[in-house]
């Protein structure tokens, strides 16, 4: 054999030994939004979000294999079994903020049409054959201009907290959130900080994959090197959101306290705000990017707040807030045609077909999320009673306590007791 | 230097650093292992199932390191050190089935036979150079025909499920579990459903790296390929598998609800199957093994009980039910020469060989297990005193009660109390 | 494209894949401390270890990045990026031996100094152009002798364990530790052995990217190989090192149990151990230096006792035991120059830089932390107050209780209480 094809072979190889393990470490990303999720609701709701987020894979790789594969435009573009990998955590940024109210059976329905239908055609349309990938050519100096979303701060992130932000909505607070004419907020604690923690540390793991892996090839010239470098833009972009948040809320007017959860959920926001452009920055613009990415955070928690929709994980703040973050600044931001760096048209532009690209992310995403839990809502099986809501979802319906009381003892409680 | 040894290099090392990264997940599944068992024991025996599964990994390490190595048939055919990481699979089945009454002692005579021998003669059986993996050559259009099993569905979960379920037969019930004369089975839940699915995520995880790795090397033409075909459809039989055992298990008959700890269970049924031959089959065929692999899960599951044979984990069910669908389903499915694809003598033959596998494997590891446990049993030194299965191994054995009821307070416990 | 230009591009990318994904898994470490930690405090002080945890990762990738970027001696050597990855191992090891008293002000302080300036200087002197890397020729047959730290089991935890005692030494026990003029030893018995396992288990699996990445190459000839063996001898000097400590440990004046805690730290200690040599020595070297890790993490332990210092981690008996046993005994197990191959002057000279490499690591980690951390004495923020202490910090400093009994309820505890 020619040494040709031997090069041929080896780069064929390695990189689909590259998107292998990428995509693995993204799939294990589940692992870590179970876990933020588990540990942010109470113990009597453990199970069922758990069982969501465990089902998510699983409806994904059907749903996508099975309705995408029948819609060829999505294949395009994008790896496809990373864009599977890609599915599910869109579906799974909904599951949080929905937490602790929301009908399983209403479950399987949004993340199948999520996973099927909503996000395939977006990564259609941003990374296939579809419109925004291809944008305009305006001619001369300038040439084409398309909407750019290396990981997918708007076709994920953006995406999965418009839906998130439409069920959260549609559903309603849970039982004893918000008090009518009283702006006292009640604060429903998460049963587990260690098991949030260990979601959040899993995630931090797996976007690193997440964004480095959206180079989907490792065996081209400069692959390497821009893998690396979103890697590095992802870390730095992750400390500054998570000092920029932790900071903010030491703030009086925030509570004074070094909150660790709002760390965590800080340094995730970050993150999602380098998906867009991490490939293409400079490290000092990932610092910045972090420093907004915290404010956009702080932000969009507190509008939710004043909404009286109740996100129990502050998904839409993390998600939607860092999405728009990272879509919009890496307009500014990019290091061979960011506003700060080369202020013309062009640039200008390119600022243009940011802002389309998130009209467009959101318009589509909050049309069919509409539709969808509207039509769950229409039906009576969107939210589950105020009796069972109060019972807690994991007896009534799955019949698993997550720490049934006959389990513990010797040496545990019931010293304690006695 | 020329080129073509440039080339060399570049390929073997590329192969190591594949197996090196695949081995290291595999490793990690040990952890998986660890908390899916320790989830589903009670309070007063997780540090027991602990340390049985951290000492695992370095049981297999010494046991595959000493023995293994002066049994030179064992080094052929697949690499070694990925082979370690198997036999520690192998062993660790074991522990669930025999969690909560097993003595400390025992397990490490059962682990160390297991790792060091049982398991690698059937390695050098279907993977060496034995005569599962020569098969036999049947001349003409046939030619050679042998044993098919990529990732281990028989060397590995067949194998350390029969020795799970000679265990569990040989140690008796935990207490409370069968009463006499009765059709009631006593329900002792494990102590935290977040602990098993932490497992269950972590298995999900390394069992695409079990499954992708088995190719071996990444170098040679088709070798990407192969990894990722395999990878994908561990994943579609796993979602088919997940959805079948959550459907089967509403049914009235199984209890009405949505299970997660079945669905958990499920999937890594699906899995196991998939190890066989996840490499040799279309998608279609993956989800159609994962729908099997959910019944014979059930099955398994259900005999186990009628049995009145104590399998904390289903560890028999998923391992030995798992893996018997897969060895025998990848003679039906097999793309190239499966019955369903290429029904003659050839594929029938196949059947055969799978069947002729199936045998030798359950009737070897069945012979050993019932040797060592049997042994164990006759010098009283396989199962725990009454008093201490009643008290829990946690304080008598290792004085680490998983969660020391002095180390709590402040916020957690003592208010409810007051 | 020449294909020479093509294998050099393939080449690079291979090699930064490597670090990238080696990398990933070593920040992930982050992960296994914070949990390793969180487990073995009182459920009072858990969020604050796991924030600092949290924070590590970043401050390590701030202060990395500001400071380390301007100190360019420390680019040379090691892969910049790695190091940053290591620099977070270094000041986490800290945390551990100052948890549950140590002001969270002045954790911000020391994680700055030691990443930002104690730890560049060493990598500088050891991994870059310094004076250890260039060792001294002696001329003749002997040549160029140098200090030996592969993975930094010198550079990165005999730093972090001299940082770690003297912070803890100078903090000064936790209430109730050790009583004046009795033996008696409090036993402050961490809060869940599960989390403390899933720590152990993460640790296990980043240590074989730490120790295999420090290869930091993978293109070249012998890499691959090198690699492997880097991995397999860790997992072969951690299996011993488990198995002596939970032997010694078993002993009678040690207790009598068999502890999961002490096994996971032994084999901790091995891995610590195998980072100064593990690519250089033969498997039944690795297996003699996790025996010899296991005395001498028994021995730290015990003299951290007798001194009074307290470390509810070990953190200095598994990383200053594990790291001195590693640098000394490379000069006796070195495969190719190791004293007990080659007992001549060269092998002698030998030692004596790893002796020298060790004191000089000793002394200016001594120093500077003593500076560091007597400053924070001096300036009264180093220690909480007493009643905080007692209180525990989680809701005095981030009114985030880790388990809050608001959260439980409907079958948990409820129904034991009524």
């Amino acid at each position: 054999m020619s040494t040709n094809m031997d090069l041929q072979i080896i780069k064929t190889n390695i990189d689909q030994f590259f998107l292998v393990i990428m995509g693995m470490c993204i799939i294990f990303m589940q692992c870590g939004f179970a876990f933020l999720e588990a540990g942010a609701v109470r113990s009597k709701n453990v199970t069922n979000i758990l069982i969501k987020n465990v089902m998510d894979s699983f409806v994904s790789g059907i749903a996508y294999w099975i309705l995408a594969m029948h819609l060829p435009m999505a294949m395009a573009g994008k790896h496809r079994n990373l864009l599977y990998t890609f599915a599910a955590t869109a579906a799974t940024i909904v599951s949080g903020a929905v937490a602790e109210r929301c009908e399983f059976i209403a479950y399987f329905a949004y993340s199948f049409v999520i996973t099927g239908f909503i996000y395939p055609v977006v990564t259609h349309w941003a990374w296939g054959s579809g419109w925004l990938v291809d944008g305009h050519d305006y001619g001369g100096d300038i040439g084409q201009i398309a909407y750019q979303d290396f990981a997918g701060s708007g076709v994920v992130h953006v995406l999965g907290g418009v839906c998130a932000f439409i069920g959260a909505a549609l559903l309603g607070p849970r039982i004893g959130r918000f008090q009518k004419g009283s702006n006292v907020i009640g604060n429903l604690r998460g049963h587990s900080v260690p098991i949030a923690a260990l979601g959040g540390f899993i995630l931090f793991f797996g976007f690193l994959a997440f964004n480095g892996g959206s180079q989907l090839t490792i065996s081209s010239e400069g692959d390497g090197a821009a893998v690396a470098v979103s890697v590095v833009n992802t870390i730095i972009s992750a400390s500054f959101a998570a000092f920029g948040s932790l900071i903010i809320n030491r703030l009086h007017i925030f509570g004074n306290t070094w909150s660790l959860l709002v760390t965590i959920n800080g340094a995730l926001t970050g993150m999602v705000a380098a998906c867009a452009g991490c490939n293409q920055m400079h490290p000092w613009s990932a610092a910045v990017l972090g420093l907004f990415a915290a404010m956009s955070y702080t932000l969009w928690s507190t509008v939710m707040k004043k909404l009286n929709i109740d996100d129990p994980l502050d998904a839409v703040a993390v998600h939607f807030g860092g999405g728009i973050t990272g879509v919009v600044l890496i307009a500014f931001l990019d290091k061979d045609d960011g506003i700060l760096f080369n202020w013309d048209r062009k640039s200008g532009l390119k600022l243009g077909w940011q802002f389309a690209g998130l009209a467009a992310i959101i318009g589509w995403s909050a049309l069919f999320s509409l539709l969808v839990f509207g039509i769950l809502k229409c039906f009576g099986v969107l939210r589950v009673s105020r009796e069972i809501e109060d019972k807690g979802l994991d007896i009534p319906k799955h019949n698993e306590p997550a720490y049934p009381v006959e389990a513990y003892g010797h040496g545990h409680i019931e010293k304690l007791i006695q």
